[in-house]
């Protein structure tokens, strides 16, 4: 079966592809996910300076994109980009938005980007839809945490695609990032560049070590998710011709009410 | 022409469906636009009350849905739903969202959902992509002004169908409503209901006329259109399967620093 699957995929793309985790991507045809993102960050679980007000905690819109792993959208230990910079430090998309539509014109690493409506508080839902292609089966995408000097959640290139078939549900618990971009340790910290850029680092409850962090909770051994997010491959032909829907949960308070 | 026209639709559709603008839809198959949205909320066009901090003037997500006649997303004059209260109010998508599934699960009145990021501040630009049918031909959205009480743009059905034929592109200028529901007059406005709730009013330069009303201004015939949306037919096999892009513009700024 395995070396089926490999002949298949070698005769199926041009010997000029590189051969990158994608390449074996043999599912058929396109699937369509619905995304699904749920903040936790609750003051109960983060009680440390929780952001009460001008602007209270809540979380930025949600952009993302389905590539090959020809285009990253951030790394981590690596240097954020000038788009990822942006829209870390101040949920400004369109530079983001520019590099990914460059990266799929000019290297065709990119499948389509989405994006779902801001929540307006800490813990709250919100959703949209996208599509994976066997050439393109990866998903990273980012959210700014509001307010931070430039801290976000995100996935980095999570393949949806498991040989020949595409996943149908996967679920991934988000923490904290520092872009490397804003020298601030606290959610209300003024603007202050990082210079020379810092490289991409996840945010621990004991690093950045010192006690002025906000997630700096040397009690815990780790933090608790900040953020959890769930893709759910669409049933075909749910809705008309394009299945824009699937459920979304009835009341998203009472998923979040269980944040502890 | 036109009789033929007419005589297409009716046999092309089943006769329980309403006789609504959207049943002289004779295009074939779906089209894909690229909608463009444009803030014009400078400082220099709305000089007065403008937000510089706290946050200062910036746009929500934009939502949008792709429907029949049979769905409104919100109208001038009518009640706004809870769903676009939620959003005018406070940029909470969820209950919205909810309103379109629900009305897609129910009267099959809506083909798709799309969202846009924010824009970080009054000027700016995000984009996204949305999809129509010949039975679902027209596009609503709203994107909330921030700060203000209930303030929000947008569209309200409109038709991107011309007989058998997609409009190949589609601009409108936009104008500040209020939904109703929140009894505030300046940008910065405590929260306070409005009780019973008001229809979707919108704010003109006379209207409300009270001198504290922060687009109050008694010397302009009309304000200038604080916002606009450009929506343009995406051809055919642009990018790979999907066409997920157009050319976004190259500098947001350039057209941005032409309001006056």
């Amino acid at each position: 079966k395995v070396l089926w699957t490999v002949l298949v995929t070698m005769l199926g793309y041009s010997s000029s592809l590189p051969v990158g985790e994608d390449a074996l991507c043999t599912a058929e045809e396109l699937a369509k996910y619905r995304i699904i993102f749920t903040g936790k960050w609750s003051q109960t679980a983060f009680p440390k300076q929780y952001p009460l007000y001008r602007p209270p905690a809540q979380w930025s819109s949600l952009l993302g994109v389905t590539h090959s792993s020809d285009y990253s959208m951030w790394k981590k230990n690596e240097y954020a980009s000038n788009g990822v910079r942006d829209f870390a430090e101040k949920g400004e998309a369109w530079a983001l938005m520019k590099e990914i539509e460059e990266a799929g014109e000019k290297i065709q690493s990119v499948h389509g980007i989405f994006s779902a409506p801001a929540i307006s508080s800490g813990t709250g839902q919100t959703s949209t839809e996208l599509e994976v292609h066997p050439r393109h089966p990866l998903v990273s995408f980012v959210v700014r945490i509001v307010p931070s000097p430039d801290w976000f959640v995100g996935i980095d290139s999570l393949n949806l695609c498991e040989g020949d078939h595409w996943m149908d549900e996967v679920s991934v618990d988000l923490f904290p990032y520092d872009a490397g971009t804003d020298s601030g340790f606290t959610f209300s910290s003024p603007n202050f560049a990082t210079i020379p850029q810092d490289t991409v680092t996840e945010i621990t409850c004991s690093s950045p070590s010192h006690p002025a962090n906000s997630f700096y909770y040397p009690k815990l051994k780790i933090l608790p998710p900040i953020a959890q997010v769930t893709m759910v491959k669409i049933k075909k032909s749910q809705l008309g011709l394009s299945a824009p829907f699937i459920n979304l949960p009835a009341k998203s308070n009472e998923i979040i009410d269980t944040v502890s």
